[in-house]
């Protein structure tokens, strides 16, 4: 025999119909996720303020229902912005602390508003919503830092150091070319951000439980209140769906990965030894221990926290490899991962900026550092090629002649023609002039090299592309 | 005092002028690399024809040169493709085994196809054709196999099954509802695959060593001639650049964690518990010591197989990870495990096309699953609450009800309309139709829900879209 | 010309004298960790309670100097453990903090205990003093938990289940047989953390900040007093050591693999299909919109957990590779991926402890599925091998014979004598008892077999080295 | 009614009896793993004599049986061994192509050797010995580089170097201690691999399928015969168990993460900017473009193959995660992965060791880095500590002293001692002695630090460590 309807506790489970028995304090513990995804409730009441219109409007709710749930969840909204909403771990997670408030607020009419939907859509939207507006915070501040290089390197035009390969000296190249080389890596990173936003736009409301809902809704009027421009195709795949958050992550570890070559290079140039890069003191850190330290640690740390997201990346792939359909409780797991991954990404990005806008540039230490090293050594090849010597003998001709000069401890500039003549009758007097570091950089012309003409084109270039997709 | 000019020993490295000793037969096994990348060749010989071209065209070479080269490379070509080409360890990789070859079929002009280019921008060119080629292959099997999904969704209409959260029966679908459900998932692997494409197909040859080459040349008549929309924008990230190649492995990745996805169900269906799918003998495999096993291992490599993937984008994002600028041998590091991805992911998504041919599902066993379970519970509170009985209050009193039906052993639509009116008035004699399983699906019409109409419309849609993108 | 000594700022830094500058606030912000590594202050008392006694028994510190500073250590770790230490972001770290914190207590006396020490010998202490612990804590988890699953099997010796493979049925075995597979993979994890333990287990403090110290510290004196059977042996590697921390998280990690298998088992035997297993309402979660949901979300959970835990391996060894020599700042990013590891592994298996002492196997239903798929497959082929028919020849004999049931479905023993004889002429009237399923279950006496007496004596062997070890 | 036995076709599976139809081309192309696990045919072999010497001993086999599948074994031992073994991809594995051999060769009585074993129990005892030879190489290997590095360090007791951390210039430490820091990591990895080697060491045959054998075998005489210590203890745990080979993974990855780390110090130091070692040419390669090039290949490759090696763990961990019991044939995975990990480990450690023995240090571009940078700042905070001023007070005044010398350009031991009083009245005439590289050296006499009687012993301890774990 049935028992009569009781009142709920104070926090009872909202599926507590079935159970006889109060949850054991260490399941309670440890399915708990209040601590971490209340960081969802802007994005919760947000979808569940369009949810509430669409029913009203479908005729699910009430008009008057309709306004006391609108009413009730603008006045949550403001105690989670004031920070005065009193989250109660028993209540499992967001969505629930925040149906309890509501009820709590308006009475029991509040309960209406989890009509046609199920925590299992709800949570996919509310991730959706986070998920793309941090695509659009670090997609803005992707481009404010290609702004920053591309500031340092309008101001670096003439600056010229040595272009390695190996971490040994090349060719030279543009202090300028150098920076656009990682505008290109952060504006590949900003395309990619917008394919993935493409698949991160997508409504999963309406999917319920896992099958759709009964009621007569209406998601296209939730996706227009939204802002998403498709809704979901089915409704299985909308709760068991995570793979725009593994893409965000596999963008965000790209991202992070650039970040750490970028760092890898400044602590090189900071290093003594390169001395490429000073740092002002407001940008670096000192030791406990040893006076005279002025650390890299910003760059450092860029380099460091590709970990922490790569990790999130295999952490969500590992949680979604072989779950079958649809909704499963493992899928929790993908929400700490992705706001860490993403407020990495995020401060990353804002601190390299701070330290690309500050630091100092060496000119004279890279200058100095391109003149030694025989970085005209291949322009001697083609010096040779360009009077017909097939490239391949070319190349072997000057590299005998690099040992000849590393023996003597002199730059190959520094033989006269007659000596020069001697590994070849193909030198000719212009062939100083030809091997000039300046003349080296300006003969690398071709599109997308280090010429300062290419380099000029490649400026306007960047500028228009970083005005063009704003 | 220089030596005079040498004749190139057989097996001599193409940098040996600046060398005095052999290299050392540990350093040479461990940087050699033409036992994986010679799988390039055909991808290198076709940028060095396109190279040549270029070359002749803008003068560098005259066309008798570029004409006896590319006489050579066309005969390297068949050679290459009949497998009787002499692979030589000695010679590091590919591109020297081809250029040697070139010159011992043609003489020393061979050696001028090298001229205006560099072992850093010809791999980036010659990966980046290759993965291209993966990514059609790639995106043709998985059309190839929406397709199959798609046929065996419209050959299943009627069929119903449970519906599953948490691996508990939660609400009953159409089997064609839940294989559309893949049919998604794949298609955001194309749209993924698609971005990926345009970022794949970018002309990093001009790029040289590393900062642009001295040469006159035109990249854009080699892009042309190669089918790429664009050129790279910067020397330095073109030959320092790897992120098409790990946003592939990001992609590939994906696409094996549904597949894991699909074979973890495929195994649970065809385990004795389910009993939802029947293996044709020709698609199972037997044990070599128990005599009545028919294993699933399709399904099982199916899920397995995503480790590999996984492991392969994260090797390279390790590899990657604090490289400093431009090209580092550490760059080696790309294509074992890229070629072993798309391998992988071809050959999982062959066999799978395969399996999902021959399967046999079993619509009985489907069905009677689907009347146990209480699967109808949703229902008998959406029954409610369309009566204006708040949703929460609702989902209360009928967990009551089942829990009442459980400790009796029946379903819920076993209880006379007495015993259920006394859980509450609300229910009426219209409720034993309603929380019937057909129309329990029935009920489920929103737009991408199971409802029958709704998974005929996304069925259209499918096909529709299947046949668009093609 | 210097300035004169000014006072100390609240909030300035340790290493505010090379500095002209304040930090900018992007750089503290990101460089912060105060956050984070506060978790770390019983461990950094700790450890500067040891060291400031070993200052002074070496007569770095004279003894009243040493008092006050114990004294200040005592009152500090009090406000801690109270939680009314007043943690200051703008003190960088939990040292910083301490220290600031000593100072203001006990005056600048307080500044002598960081003599012979740095920062980076203080922080690689504190963390394998925390590491330590939290081995110590896992290890008695993990004992608690095969007690557990002991108790489990000591009293479920009788119930038979099929033993899977592939997951087909496969052969019968015990259910205590099958809980003690769990028994070996925790008892292999003990045995893993031990050998960590030892590795954990070496004082780094003497190491200052990269090359030892120049006063005359006693480690062997502070490594008595805490604990430590080692000292490390080069300063260099004691300060850019983490390899004890990458060894802990992939001991975590198989530990979480591990749980990741008993929870997919437990989803499985949860499931309607299955029913092995019931869960009391304590141990399962309902759902939102489905009445008569229970879910198993603890196993699910348990093997969702295993991502992040391989996550924080993954981010870790990132960020150790390619990290020159000595200490370098990306090492800060060691922590929260450990804490995080450790605490997921302390609460996982406190949580399927409390599971698995809670949950009901259901010996009917297994023992219903063990009749059924032909498990007694394997030893028709034994009862014909043993006749000395060459045990291929058995083997597809009877797949033969199995074929034959299936088209009839029948089991194997439903077959008359002469039926069988049909198949092979070796048959004789014992078959039917030799294929019983308990008749199969005990021939399996194999040492490590499910035959009854080899599992007791296995409960036994148990039990023994669960007492063992302790 | 059944059929009459048919005799085996040629490339019929092992399982053949149940199945009525040919398997599927692309099922057996995806399923054949005999492409790869052929590399295990010497431990299959292994493996198979010891399991028929136990049969024969038991009883199982005649005498005159074991004899001819003896024989015949080792009759197919030579063939593999000299690449006469006729590999056929349709009997799908190593261990049908080896029993399909046996039986060609002596007969159906080799079909008698299967007897008591299956492929499960059969795969997992192979991959053990496989791996058990791994080990001890790479251990041995190990052994002799750390022997290079010591014998490196004692010859460079006296070279002095700048120590670093964050890639400053922090104190100067001998070349000796910086080369000591690496055999200590490698010493650790000994030591894992030992605990590794414990687990792996473990005889899993006589678990059958999963459930243990129905024949009266003994493991403990063929765990004898194969020189095994212990036998598993449960035999479902012996064919699902794979942690060996995950932890050996761990193992090699954290040897690979060290040899990034030497790896990345190699490439800097080979740089032009620190100089600190010279290539040979036998060690080096060149450019095919840049005639001057002389890339520290090896070093770059030893920092790059670390991603494959987290690759393969990340692949490994990831097929295991959620597999439940016993054997699935996701297992298959387990190997090609492993071998990898295992032949990099390998061939990087050789490489490295050649490196090691032939680069030629640089002592005077060392001593003359360390002379730049204020690296007796310490010293000189340590000073004025001693003489009791608190240390962070003697660590700021020192601080400003530093910048005061930056700006004038001069190292702290170029003022004179009235300028130094300036700033603390405390210094004194000797501070001069004091602060010279040596002096500084000479200081750091803890044990565990870079004063040459510190490192004396150290060398001592390490020849002695590495003598006596052998």
């Amino acid at each position: 025999m049935s028992q009569p309807p009781r009142p709920r506790r104070k926090g009872a489970k909202p599926w507590a119909g079935r159970f006889r028995e109060r949850i054991h304090p260490a399941v309670e513990r440890f399915t708990a996720s209040v601590h971490f995804d209340r960081r969802l409730a802007p994005y919760d009441i947000q979808g569940s303020l369009a949810h509430a219109r669409m029913l009203a409007k479908c005729g699910v709710l009430t008009r008057r229902e309709a306004e006391a749930i609108l009413g009730g969840l603008r006045a949550i909204q403001r105690e989670v912005e004031r920070g005065t909403f009193p989250w109660d771990p028993a209540l499992e997670d967001v969505h629930m602390n925040i149906e309890a408030r509501l009820v709590r607020k308006i009475g029991p009419v509040g309960g209406k508003l989890h009509t046609a939907r199920s925590r299992n859509d709800q949570v996919a939207l509310d991730l959706r919503l986070y998920l793309r507006e941090q695509i659009q915070v670090l997609r803005r501040q992707l481009r404010d830092f290609q702004d920053v290089l591309l500031t340092a390197a309008r101001a670096h035009q003439e600056v010229i150091l040595p272009g390695y390969t190996h971490l040994q000296r090349a060719q030279p190249v543009l202090l300028a070319h150098h920076l656009l080389a990682y505008f290109e890596m952060f504006q590949r990173d900003r395309e990619r951000l917008a394919g993935c936003l493409e698949r991160v736009n997508v409504l999963p409301l309406g999917a319920g439980a896992l099958a759709g809902t009964t009621f007569p809704i209406d998601p296209h009027f939730v996706a227009e209140l939204l802002g998403f421009p498709r809704i979901a195709a089915n409704s299985l795949d909308a709760v068991a769906d995570r793979d725009f958050a593994a893409e965000f992550l596999a963008c965000a570890a790209l991202v992070m990965m650039h970040c750490s070559r970028l760092g890898e290079e400044l602590v090189l140039w900071a290093s003594a030894e390169f001395g490429f890069v000073a740092l002002p003191d407001a940008l670096a850190t000192g030791s406990s221990m040893m006076p005279q330290k002025k650390n890299p640690d910003v760059a450092e740390l860029a380099r460091g926290k590709a970990g922490r997201v790569y990790g999130a990346l295999v952490g969500l792939l590992t949680v979604l490899k072989g779950l079958p359909m649809s909704y499963n409780r493992d899928l929790q797991e993908d929400k700490e991962g992705l706001f860490d991954a993403a407020d990495t990404t995020q401060t990353t990005l804002v601190a390299l900026t701070a330290l690309l806008t500050g630091i100092r540039f060496q000119p004279d230490r890279m200058r100095a550092a391109a003149a030694g090293g025989y970085l005209n050594a291949t322009d001697a090849a083609d010096y040779l090629a360009a009077k017909r010597l097939p490239f391949r003998q070319a190349h072997e001709l000057v590299g005998r002649l690099v040992r000849h000069c590393v023996d003597r401890g002199c730059p190959i500039e520094a033989l006269t023609l007659e000596e020069l003549r001697e590994f070849s009758p193909l030198f000719d007097r212009d062939v100083f002039e030809y091997l000039a570091v300046e003349a080296c950089v300006a003969r690398r012309a071709s599109p997308g090299g280090t010429g300062p003409a290419a380099v000029r084109r490649a400026l306007q270039d960047a500028a228009r592309r970083l005005k063009a997709e704003w």
